[in-house]
């Protein structure tokens, strides 16, 4: 009876189920740089910390079009519960969209999910017991590591460099874990355009952590939210077109659409499929028929390639803005230039802490995500991710002036007060920094 | 190493990942009457299974005029992520719905969720531990059980009466748990117009149970979808409208408004919503902001409190038809008789299974759902939930006209074989016989 909370009429904790909690909440803690966001969502900042999608490029009467023509026609089962695994008819499109990526599956292997967000929650929750480690690039999607945090994951990054997740460095990670004597669940990776690095998987790469993973027995959980939203080309295809037994693959129309509606999918092996539709059941019953038949009809009469092709230009000229402003003032610094995607990841001078200069980047009107947000393990700390999808190209310009103005007066001070000895003494922080989900 | 799995190329396991799931996995299992209530939702059955709204009595252009507004007043936010905890609109507006119920709080204190399913889900990821356990009332709502499975809880039934929870037998379930050295984490409680047993917590009771919770220190997890479509009058006032410290309080729009949008809430103490906040935010990021917007715009718009109203005739009528229709038919059986909500309970004699009639029952073209399903414990045999939201009172004289058929003739049959000596030797089924989502 001792586990049983003091009752709440005590009063004198702040929380009086404090001791109530399972052991999982304990991985689910406020962001210390939280509060820091909320400011710097206010109008005068620039933010480069976000990850929203320029939705103002979508016409949006093709959106009003659709929705008055489902309530037409589909009124009451738009405004019903639907089936736990999603419209059929929408996951007839969905496969019409992994098409374009090399992708071929049943439509019985399609799971919709609210959000793809929603296809990580489930995913971990069906195999991760307290413990298990997962397998994650370092950097990581922040949204990601916090899912494998909230169900007690170990996440044990891999090295990455301009060609993706280094093989040699997969092969070594399985070795030191197994040799630890834990247990490997999966290989969570970001082929294209990653969030955050910005780097895309080389095709010889694919095929060869394909084969690490096959012939480990490890199962791979492919997130690819941004492979439509390529510059040059398409990126080469995706995991789960080669090896349909071994990968879950992840998508989502919050980029290429809208993440308004929160409509995600997972394609997955026909035994794991079956346990991720009964967790999403147990989980909210069913997605949104509402918005399901939404996307479904929009897929069905508007010119969504050409729409696809549209938020490419818009995010290729916002990339080259920000690449032509960084080499202009801070040719200093390292970053990639990504062929797709949202996100560029830029790489301070080591004694810098991008954490710690945040508050002061605030201050001068412009907002990044610092690096460690990125890491289950403290690094990153001289690493920060620039975000350009929102932004139009003058406020880039913008905000990368003031970005430079920040990180120019920190090492300024930083050599003034010659602090590179002191620096050496700080340790790495373990404390998880996750933005709130608008702008991760 | 021996604990990962052959690699999926062997091919003599069906699912190559068996062993890779999470213990938790275990409790994630497909229900046996699954496919038969497949079979049950072709339009010649009538199905007294299902759990939908009639949603048809929603005029449509209501919700359709809501809508344009929206997209041509706030398109780009509502296509565009929003807050983890929902919008603060929409949250306001929660606070005028509650107050019909004499429920006042912040709108700080509110959390819109996907459905109040996932607020289910996201209460149990935060206070369960493998083992834990929570009380909920005998029997309980099947989606809930489900949860509950799925993050390893025990369920603890507690015995209901006509006037709901029975105090003494909560009193007796704690001391119970506890001699056996088990941590109670909440109790979980349907109080208005139950889902399964149709039956209403009486005012004293309500006391009477929030103060041997008080007392004993155990959370209250309070489950009122129904609470406003009442027949006669309104039920007593709900336990968090007078205890906010101790209760988890969840709303839902799918039965007042639809539920196709997914918008349900919850509404917590301060320290447990900020926890659910995170969790929430970790498993979908945010909920639907065209949802959130719409139902805010409906509700800002419309005449809402009519609609409810509009509601409740309709289900008023068919629950009249459906208790004058089985005090015709059926009058040796015992049933409650709800003044609200979706469902009557009714008692089979002893020696009937209705998981076993069920396929007899589809065979005469009338479904209904099996009482094992609202047990966790194998409990419910000779009970059936009747539904009475969806059909049209004439298809509910049909289908209870039907199901007297069977009824009877399973009652000849066993007569016929004398057969009461070996049904008293089968043994109550601990499997869990959850419906799909559409029909829970």
């Amino acid at each position: 009876m001792s586990s049983q909370p003091t009752p709440p009429s005590t009063g004198t904790n702040l929380d009086p189920w404090y001791n109530t909690y399972a052991d999982r909440a304990a991985g689910l803690s406020v962001s210390e740089v939280r509060a820091l966001f909320a400011v710097a969502s206010r109008p005068e900042v620039v933010s480069l910390a976000g990850g929203m999608p320029y939705v103002s490029a979508l016409p949006q009467d093709l959106v009003v079009d659709a929705m008055n023509r489902v309530m037409v026609e589909q009124g009451p089962i738009a405004l019903q519960y639907g089936s736990g695994q999603g419209v059929p008819k929408l996951r007839e499109h969905i496969l019409e969209v992994m098409a374009l990526e090399g992708i071929s599956g049943s439509v019985d292997d399609v799971i919709v999910t609210t959000g793809s967000q929603q296809a990580l929650d489930l995913v971990t929750k069906l195999f991760i017991n307290p413990g298990d480690v997962i397998l994650a690039e370092a950097p990581s999607y922040v949204g990601a590591i916090g899912v494998f945090r909230s169900y007690q994951a170990d996440v044990e990054h891999v090295l990455m460099d301009d060609d993706g997740l280094i093989p040699d460095a997969l092969r070594d990670a399985i070795a030191r874990v197994r040799r630890d004597g834990k247990t490997i669940k999966f290989l969570y990776t970001i082929p294209n355009f990653h969030n955050p690095a910005g780097v895309t998987l080389s095709a010889p790469r694919r095929e060869e952590i394909l084969h690490i993973c096959r012939s480990e027995g490890i199962l791979v959980l492919e997130d690819n939210p941004y492979g439509l939203l390529y510059f040059d080309g398409p990126p080469p295809a995706p995991l789960r077109s080669t090896e349909d037994e071994g990968v879950i693959y992840l998508g989502s129309f919050s980029k290429t659409l809208a993440p308004g509606f929160r409509i995600g999918w997972a394609i997955a092996p026909h035994a794991i499929r079956e346990k991720l539709v009964l967790a999403a059941e147990s989980a909210i019953l069913c997605p949104s028929a509402f918005s399901q038949l939404v996307i479904s009809e929009y897929l069905e009469t508007a010119d969504w390639k050409k729409q696809i092709n549209t938020f490419r230009g818009v995010y290729e000229e916002r990339k080259n803005t920000m690449i032509a402003a960084l080499s202009e003032h801070l040719p200093d610094l390292s970053w990639t230039n990504p062929n797709g995607g949202f996100y560029v990841w830029v790489t301070l001078p080591d004694y810098l802490d991008s954490k710690q200069m945040l508050p002061r980047a605030v201050k001068e009107l412009v907002a990044y995500t610092p690096g460690t947000a990125f890491y289950a393990d403290g690094g990153g700390r001289n690493k920060i991710r620039l975000s350009f999808c929102y932004p139009t190209p003058e406020q880039i310009r913008l905000g990368i002036r003031r970005l430079t103005t920040v990180i120019n007066g920190e090492i300024d001070l930083l050599e003034t007060f010659n602090a590179t000895g002191p620096l050496q003494t700080m340790r790495p922080e373990r404390s998880f920094t996750a933005p709130p989900p608008n702008l991760g």
